[in-house]
């Protein structure tokens, strides 16, 4: 299996990006497409031992950065790791692909690069969600602010394949996110999005309010990339000052100080379970091959982790698996 | 001044609801009207000292309970604390009313019973969201699930005379909640949202993200009833599951314990900052007539500070403001 990897993406770039792809070339076997600078990329493979075999760079000499315009940056940069890697995943030189960078250029370049499956509507941003019971998969996470209940089911129905074969949940639950709890709330397209997935023959356990998102109460959450790109937001910006908030009483005085510091490798693994990073990457799906988007502030062991994922993704014919639900959708409507 | 308190809606009954709102009687020497069980509340009354001429009974014997629809409720229950109440308030037996039952029922009253300001489209639901710096006033958190631009406008001009002549904030900023800070972003609601809002004479501080909600980034936050409520569940949601994280941590064996034992006023302190019931009520507003809603699980100290929003709420004229500025707005449209 070959991976190709956007070298140049990422806040903390080629350093963890490459650190990250030898280790997984070296825990998992697989080969390794560097998109990127060459020189850069080869002076970051000097420190690693590795399968030199294994490894393969593919210069690209520009790079799209996260204030771009998405649409226009890949139409204008021909030459950024972001386009040439996709046109390499797209012409077949790997089997998937994964970055760090810009989440709006990678999309774009999806959509338009390697296009997405016949028969699917819209590509949803998924995000794998920490909640108390391990996590949720979010979708979608904000890359279609308006959405008509059709987009919503697609979301379901690939979330839930996705969940079952990479994440090894079997018979997926799947929540619509909602203001309450009850059939016949919420706005239209929650109404009407709560029928057809009624009617579907997926694990649909019903509308999920914004209170039960972190308990983890379904695999799979489905909303528009409106309300679903501010419950990921509020939730990362909860977390954050939350701690904050923490971190100011702790400090006040010898005794909290004092009771800190005994807590001190709890208060550090309280902060791991909340923290994005541990889960590796979202997959952009409806695309016609695997793609997993990295966190922007992914270290090595993310990236790493992101591309355990995206092994997954591969070997477990999800692409198929959506292509072939997709068609019977198709041919039952 | 005379307040119509609900004494039958809330988890907690009567009991709070009578004690809250003697302490505000004691307190601010304002009149009360209870509404509500003749008996029960007399009961309650006996365990108090107060000034006996500045507290009524409006006998109701009925209940509307949270699981009714609210609409049918208060056209059924013409007897309930809810509907008696309303009917109070809107003939000018009191100045204000606070009730601590079904938010959906207390907006149907107040919309069929008191009735909207002229020229007022929608009458959103408002909270005190808890933030780092004390609080914003969030708005629609529930009420107007599908929102046009008008509607997000009025909401904005009202929360800004909320803000500034109940909470004291001088000239508040207004937010767009929304997916990006940028101008152009989000939804179609929200771009055009955007548009009237920067051409008003408020002071539109622009978009910001669900991340930015909790640190207090604008005094008034604008959003549709969809995403203002699943975001204000997921704050509590989140409030809730990473205290039990913390729990959770702190239990884990004899050194963590000691730690929690040494930082136990400091940790309740923390909860106190999160919690929503310090804050007082919600003013439903856009109507003819000052409502507050109390929090459901509303003990008698969050009745006490409810009912002194509410006398701001009558004292500072606020509702002859909007009905000024919503003329103004309609003469010059």
């Amino acid at each position: 299996m070959k991976i190709i990897v956007d070298a140049m993406g990422g806040d903390l770039g080629p350093l963890e990006m490459v650190k990250g792809s030898i280790d997984a070339v070296n825990e998992f076997g697989i080969d390794i497409i560097f998109v990127g600078n060459e020189e850069i990329i080869k002076n970051e493979l000097k420190k690693y031992t590795y399968a030199e075999e294994k490894v393969e760079i593919l210069n690209a000499d520009d790079i799209i950065t996260n204030d771009e315009d998405p649409s226009l940056a890949i139409r204008r940069k021909k030459n950024s790791s972001m386009v040439v890697a996709t046109k390499a995943l797209s012409s077949g030189l790997g089997d998937g692909y994964i970055s760090a960078g810009s989440t709006g250029a990678l999309l774009a370049s999806g959509i338009f690069i390697v296009k997405r499956i016949e028969g699917i509507h819209r590509s949803p941003l998924s995000v794998l969600y920490p909640t108390l019971k391990g996590f949720s998969l979010l979708l979608d996470a904000g890359a279609n602010v308006d959405c008509k209940p059709e987009y919503l089911y697609q979301f379901a129905l690939m979330g839930s394949i996705y969940m079952e074969k990479v994440m090894g949940k079997s018979n997926p639950t799947i929540g619509l996110l909602n203001i309450g709890t009850e059939k016949g709330k919420g706005n239209i397209l929650s109404k009407d999005s709560y029928t057809i997935l009624e009617q579907s023959n997926l694990n649909f356990v019903g509308n999920v309010e914004g209170r039960d998102l972190p308990t983890g109460i379904a695999d799979v959450i489905v909303t528009d990339g409106f309300a679903g790109n501010i419950a990921l937001k509020l939730t990362e910006g909860m977390a954050i000052s939350i701690f904050s908030l923490l971190k100011e009483e702790l400090m006040k005085n010898t005794r909290t100080k004092l009771g800190a510091a005994l807590l001190k490798p709890e208060l550090k693994n309280l902060k791991n379970r909340m923290d994005y990073r541990e889960y590796g990457g979202a997959p952009l799906l409806g695309l016609k091959k695997p793609v997993v988007k990295a966190h922007g502030s992914s270290d090595a062991y993310a990236i790493k982790n992101g591309i355990n994922q995206l092994i997954k993704f591969v070997e477990n014919d999800v692409i198929k698996i959506i292509e072939e639900n997709i068609h019977i959708e198709n041919n039952n409507g």
